[in-house]
């Protein structure tokens, strides 16, 4: 069984690479963090090498790839865009996007050229020297897309392709579409470090059910799962739409109870993590120090 | 003639390295030109480079002098800095130090923790590695002065030693005291570029002079030297102290008029600015980047 899910792994990550085949450049914002947390810059730079192995592990093509954090690569090229960008906004445009106060140290009010200039390929002369043309694609999530507007607005002037955007949308609190995930409620979310004993705890007493407040109800209402966290964990990862589907139709209708749909997360998320725990585990320093390594990616467009 | 004053500039430059004897560290700010001028990128970094060879050709000691542009230099360890400065000033704060106006780009606002950071040795890892506590000693201009007010206020609460300051006079304009150096009047100074004869065009025309307004008054009542720009200049110029003496008794009692006092500064002024032009005609760019190169100062303090 663990075979065969580690061979359809690889065969998911030869799709994703057949489908893509492009460059990709991922910024740990660990400057970001430093600034907005209170945290160290040590501290900072910690977890940003604890992101990169939880990216890594995901399972990138490192010949494609190029990982870096603020506070190792911010200077050169990088820093001359930061400028240009900073040039071109004035501290009440800022105002208006991310409703800065004056009591705010003026950290944040430098951060968004920081975001913005991986934008531009001329940001990464050893990526892109020659390529200024190339446009960037972002997935982000939607609380990210303020920094692009901004992006977006200031481009043309710089004579830089805007960037074009993927917004994902955020995933739900286990506490339900009303809540959010949380840093602070280790119970609003699954962590890839929690253990299978975390995780049923988790889904079992936190995750907002659709389901009716008796079996007669249910029996006679069906799940509504416009609401329900299990089902809509399910839809993002289970990776079988036959069985999503079947869930759909026999959870909406009321023949299959809370308690099956939320067994069945518990054994998907369990074993994603526990996947996910096994590959992170693999993730050596120096392959984080190769992925962040600032180099040329020789085959990225082949 | 010539000889004895090289010599003698030998001589000079003798003594300041051992009075001295500190390593230097010089920060050409050609972010904050851009940013402020509104010139491009390329054009402030090639104006810093020029500004380094009129600094290299006044003498100092490459075994003692990293010079840098912050176009250059910033990242690392000094990008670390500037993160730790911002995060402890507010906008408030930078307001009511530098009279930002909500009209003003972020540029402006995200600049004061680049100048305050060389003011840390440890934005200096190459140089200061293991010396965090070495105090830092700024000569710099009155006008800089509010960027090191904010560095001294903040550099407590960062466990970093205060920067000391030593605050040069501003040179008066030709025009007199009242006036200002300004680069859109070029009349307003002497340029290290200027002709022999552009020296004496100016100081004739222009510099202003507390001579009377008729030679009998001037007999009478002598130079007003609080006022007079030639008598000025020559105070800072004219190496021969007795001279300088002899010229303040004269001029000061009527005995000696303005053309002459004129005629001594135009000596010593183009004496000056074509030994600097000799000086700097001998600067490569070979030179510039042996300043300018990121490196260890291995007999800094000998």
């Amino acid at each position: 069984m663990e075979k065969e899910n580690e061979s359809k792994t690889e065969q998911q990550e030869q799709d994703q690479v057949e489908a893509f085949k492009v460059p990709l450049v991922i910024q740990l914002t660990d400057d970001e963090k430093c600034m907005w947390k209170n945290l160290s810059v040590e501290e900072s730079k910690r977890l940003a090498r604890e992101n990169a192995k939880d990216i890594i592990a995901c399972g990138f093509d490192i010949s494609r790839t190029f990982i870096f954090s603020d506070f190792d690569y911010v200077g050169g090229a990088f820093y001359e865009n930061m400028v240009k960008v900073a040039k071109c906004v004035t501290y009440n445009k800022v105002v208006g996007i991310f409703g800065f106060t004056g009591e705010d140290h003026i950290g944040k009010i430098s951060f968004p050229p920081v975001q913005a200039v991986p934008s531009f390929p001329s940001s990464f002369p050893h990526l892109f020297s020659g390529k200024d043309k190339l446009r960037c694609l972002i997935p982000c999530a939607i609380d990210q897309d303020p920094y692009f507007r901004m992006t977006r607005d200031v481009a043309p002037r710089l004579g830089y392709n805007k960037p074009a955007l993927i917004e994902s949308l955020f995933f739900p609190a286990l506490q339900g579409e009303t809540g959010k995930m949380s840093a602070s409620d280790a119970n609003s979310a699954i962590y890839v470090t929690d253990s299978p004993k975390d995780i049923k705890n988790k889904v079992n007493r936190y995750a907002f059910s659709g389901g009716q407040d008796s079996v007669e109800n249910h029996r006679k209402y069906g799940a509504n799962l416009e609401v329900d966290i299990p089902f809509k964990y399910l839809s993002f990862f289970l990776e079988d739409d036959e069985e999503l589907e079947h869930i759909r139709k026999e959870y909406g209708s009321g023949r299959m109870l809370t308690g099956e749909v939320k067994k069945k997360l518990i054994d998907v998320l369990t074993e994603l993590v526990e996947r996910h725990r096994a590959a992170r585990a693999a993730v050596t320093d120096e392959m984080v120090d190769a992925f962040m390594a600032v180099r040329p990616l020789p085959n990225m467009f082949n």
